[in-house]
């Protein structure tokens, strides 16, 4: 079962390696990590690089698509050789996903249409003109479509152990969890808008702004 | 302020990026991936690779090391220029810290020693002669010695928030909280031995064995 993560410029680590450090223990699986290019690829920090292994059009056909988020997906608004592809993938596979603001991806490459779909909270407004309805949901599959996607960065994890169970059942599913020991305890509560309030949401909106290479 | 992050041969790629993910929003850190060589290093199943970019030797000295774990730390039982280079670095830093297996590190570099401290749940029997007792608890920190441990792979993310709220304020962790948008829902309730029980261990255990490419 071949699992393909296309990776970009300014892409978000978790996004991708979350799912992967799932993915990649379902027995049987192989996970490539495809780009346009082979060699490494910077995420949004610049901080962290991880190597395309196979390029685009050296993959004909895939079980399973994640496709993570990021800043660089804003880069990518209009349908480029990235949408294509997985346009092309999305009719093989059994699964074709994304993690945060991937989903702005599958919704440029016409796979959201008239679907309910899900991205990071604070991309909610760019996804919207590109699917069906977006909703608050962490996970938000569509079986007979075989597209899920997910919400904001580590929620890729979620969406990996539910795709876990879909392909080789809850008990490997669970036992992934054990492996990982994916046993959240957060020492704060504040995950969601509506858990950490208007003043986390501005607080963070500073700090992302501070963040961005031009203005540091 | 600077992390640093070694990795090395069949490291487990969340227990770095996990952490990476946090920290590299602190307002101000930067996060250097280093190791023996500069370039790419393979994780335990070869296939995902994250570049090095600075040799240990070129860092004199950080704020923050966050040291991963993996199969390949089995490798590094014996001390090694990456322990001799993880207790010169805990002469100056904030924190020196520990996800999963990275403990046999700490503790083979000597810094555990009479200290409590966690790794990943099937490698307790391993840290315990390294240091003064082992816990079950997901995160151990020692303040005064400036050491965290963490239990197995996803339990990284989790130090990692409680490490930046140290740093940085409640607040702060928390607005990287909602950032990365970790609010968990795992769709099971298996991330430990005790949850999970004996049958799934067992099953992991076998799905473990099979992913060793000598068996594969």
């Amino acid at each position: 079962m071949l699992v393909a993560i296309p990776l970009f410029d300014r892409f978000t680590a978790l996004d991708a390696v979350g799912p992967y450090e799932v993915l990649c223990r379902l027995p049987g699986a192989e996970i490539t990590f495809v780009g346009e290019r082979t060699g490494p690829v910077r995420t949004d920090t610049a901080m962290l690089a991880i190597t395309v292994d196979a390029r685009l059009d050296e993959i004909d056909a895939c079980d399973v698509v994640v496709v993570p988020g990021g800043p660089g997906t804003r880069a990518m608004l209009e349908p480029g050789p990235l949408h294509e592809w997985v346009a092309r993938m999305h009719e093989g596979t059994r699964w074709t996903t994304s993690v945060c603001t991937g989903s702005l991806i599958l919704g440029t490459a016409g796979l959201l249409r008239g679907l309910d779909a899900t991205t990071h909270w604070a991309a909610m407004g760019e996804l919207a003109p590109l699917c069906g309805a977006t909703t608050g949901s962490r996970i938000v599959p569509h079986p007979e479509q075989r597209i899920v996607t997910a919400a904001g960065v580590s929620s890729g994890i979620d969406m990996a152990l539910w795709l876990a169970a879909q392909i080789a059942g809850d008990d490997v599913a669970r036992a992934i969890q054990l492996g990982i020991e994916y046993d959240p305890q957060p020492p704060f509560d504040a995950g969601s808008p509506a858990k950490a309030g208007p003043e986390l949401v501005e607080l963070l909106a500073g700090m992302v702004i501070d963040r961005q290479p031009a203005a540091g």
